[in-house]
């Protein structure tokens, strides 16, 4: 553990920076992903400055100290969770937008600047940075940085990776560096804005961030699909793939979630089908592709909502936001696996034999357009341990299963702490050396985010 | 030097794909960027299968023999040139399709497929290999991979990265490992798909390549634009851009590339305008993308095309090809820097006073839409070395100049062996280093293609 000492040699070097107040420590010692053991940080650190972030880690370095690295702690896999013996730094005040430039269409930004907020400003420049976790409007882009989030409207612009050009790092001894170019094209060395990118704060540091911006599109159009079921929906999905339009935004919705978002909102989605398709287009063709894909599903037999009325608008918006306040824990946790588009309907009905085989409960959500699905599993709290292990096991066979397909133990979140159990099933022994190798090139003292994101 | 013995071994194990004759020793000497000093390979090896080139690498560790991977060797900096001691690894006989998935819209090949065939047999799928560098059509996809090379349709598609999902990679003792995953997204461990993608060669030998392919577009509009003067065209570039209008294609050609194309071809495209910029949409917005590009430019003073013209595709095509069946040397380098878009015509103008200083003759064309230019400095043969030392000197000052102006060394081609004197002015020591220590990571005893890519 940390000697008061040196907590006090951080707190002088660093004035009104660094508490240790319990609630700050029980306050930031989680992110939303499920915790399997509550453990609080010896400090947390806010950081204002480039500077701040350098002397923490000189700190770290010198005594030994593991740090993990947070946004706003939006993060569902744990990869913000507090280690033992570690103090958490949060990028949360550096929250600047650097700059924008319209021309070029980049931004600068500081990683603690919110998603939303960076899309507002570069909004009036026709402008728009295009990757949008459900999290937007509160998560920093520093932390979909670290996590190469992900969001709806991947399956046409791309994750975060594809929208980061370069990056500000602190190393894990204080020296700062430079990655990438601020061209949209450029392969000078190793790309390693990439390998930093979806690191989950193990590498380096993320002090800065330049990323290229979209433009916003003028025209949008957006349709809701009613299926009567799910199967039905996901055939949906594989028609308008095969009519080669490719959406915006492309989500599936299942009968239990409808009827979650019914009982929240009041509305009668269930009764009006087994299965939502929530279809955005964009850009100068939208109205075209978004006729093409009506014809695609009428053709189905789904109900498909009027042009023009606003409901399906409203229905992006509230799925968006269909994670509302829940937060993960041992009774209940989101998945969110990817397989090959082609095995949608498969997966879910393996989901659903899964649910049923552990009595467990299951609902359904994913961005269709590319393959990623958000389970959530859930148990009744009075059931106690029991029904914990239950929830356990299918989530295992859950994963199992999409690995079996050709699919990934997650798509968008990251792996994080929670999903470290997983990354082996995936990953060849091979693999996770040469990972745990690539982490000692960077931090050879093993002191960035410790027991995150890979295995070693 | 690799004693005889140590390559009777090697011939022994792989019957039939080891050559020392000197015609194979010199046709693979060497790719298409310009050779400083010509150095022959101990051998050639054409694998036939991934156990072929496994066979090589654990041979070659266990002897501590350079390797060398190449695609066909269209590569513009030398990366796949020679050096002392080395033996030549192509992989041009690895060229099955092993696979089209056209329901999950990817792909999986051997590296040796040329870009061309693959684009050939997917389109029938309705589908594309979007990534195109000019030389699609006998370039392979595991070459493109080895350099992330570009292209033309960039600004829309992204890089050659920004379609590969996973990569089969022989590791330096001939270990067969797996990256990424064949779902779209996916985000276990670090992302070392992306790391291995522009390496050159240096980190692996890539044997296996999973490719996410894209629609197809149904329509496609394309406009030839002629201005009086190359600022006026690259105004166009950034009209077209204030215009929130992302073309597939923005390619600008300068004067002397319209003279070049009238005396390769008969045509009188210099007559016509003092720069060209020719510009492609595509997809359902296809035609209104054009009109919208067509009003800016026109209200600019362009002269477009006629819609329904099909001279603007010509031109395309011609553009596409012409470099034609120039090969790069010290009396002629044809260059790769990017700037920022806003920069464009500061930076042309710049090197036109460079090569009016250094008298050395000019052409600039580039892929506008990204910012990637590509001058083509030479001076008369008859000249000697006196006129080879003002090319380098020309050369030199346009990269310092594209970095001074937030640039990079090579947007799309590679550092490759010719531009290493380059990267350091690029990146700073501690990158270097950390590259460095990735390439240790990965490559203990640095047989893989050594004195490439990064400087260490």
């Amino acid at each position: 553990m940390i000697s008061n000492a040196a907590i006090d040699e951080l707190a002088a070097s660093l004035p009104g920076r660094v508490s240790t107040s319990p609630v700050d420590l029980t306050d930031y010692s989680r992110d939303q992903g499920p915790v399997v053991q509550t453990i609080l940080p010896s400090a947390v650190i806010r950081a204002q400055s480039v500077e701040d972030v350098q002397a923490l880690l000189g700190w770290a370095t010198r005594h030994g100290v593991p740090v993990v690295s947070r946004g706003a702690g939006s993060g569902l896999s744990g990869g913000a969770h507090a280690t033992t013996g570690s103090v958490i730094l949060s990028l949360e005040l550096m929250n600047r937008i650097v700059e924008i430039n319209p021309v070029d269409e980049t931004a600068v930004v500081e990683p603690g600047v919110i998603n939303a907020d960076l899309n507002a400003a570069v909004a009036e420049h026709g402008l728009m940075y295009a990757p949008d976790p459900a999290s937007y409007r509160w998560s920093t882009i520093g932390g979909n940085v670290a996590t190469n989030a992900g969001g709806l409207r991947c399956a046409k612009y791309g994750v975060t990776r594809d929208s980061v050009l370069a990056l500000d790092v602190v190393l894990a001894d204080g020296t700062l560096v430079s990655t990438g170019h601020r061209t949209f094209k450029g392969v000078a060395g190793y790309d390693l804005t990439a390998l930093m990118t979806g690191s989950e704060g193990t590498l380096g540091v993320i002090v800065g961030i330049t990323v290229r911006l979209r433009y916003l599109p003028r025209a949008v159009r957006t349709l809701a699909a009613f299926f009567d079921s799910f199967p039905a929906a996901a055939a949906g999905v594989l028609a308008i793939g095969r009519a080669r339009v490719q959406p915006a935004i492309l989500e599936l919705l299942d009968g239990r979630t409808l009827e979650a978002l019914d009982g929240a909102h009041g509305s009668d989605l269930r009764q009006r089908g087994g299965s939502l398709l929530l279809i955005r287009t964009d850009g100068f063709g939208a109205a075209a592709e978004a006729e093409a894909i009506r014809a695609a599903l009428v053709g189905l037999g789904a109900s498909v909502s009027d042009e023009g009325s606003e409901e399906a608008d409203r229905l992006v918006d509230l799925r968006r936001h269909s994670r509302g306040d829940e937060v993960d824990d041992l009774y209940r946790v989101g998945e969110d696996v990817a397989v090959p588009k082609s095995q949608l309907v498969r997966y879910v009905a393996e989901l659903e034999a899964m649910a049923s085989r552990h009595d467990v409960r299951l609902k359904v959500v994913a961005h269709a357009g590319d393959g990623n699905l958000h389970p959530t599993f859930w148990v009744d709290r009075s059931e106690g341990e029991r029904a914990q292990e239950r929830l356990e096991e299918a989530l295992d066979e859950s994963v199992r299963c999409a690995l079996d397909l050709g699919g990934t133990i997650t798509g968008e979140h990251g792996v994080g702490q929670y999903k470290r159990r997983w990354l082996p099933w995936e990953q060849s022994p091979e693999i996770l050396e040469l990972q745990a190798r690539v982490k000692q090139a960077f931090d050879p003292l093993g002191i960035l985010n410790p027991g995150k994101a890979i295995v070693s």
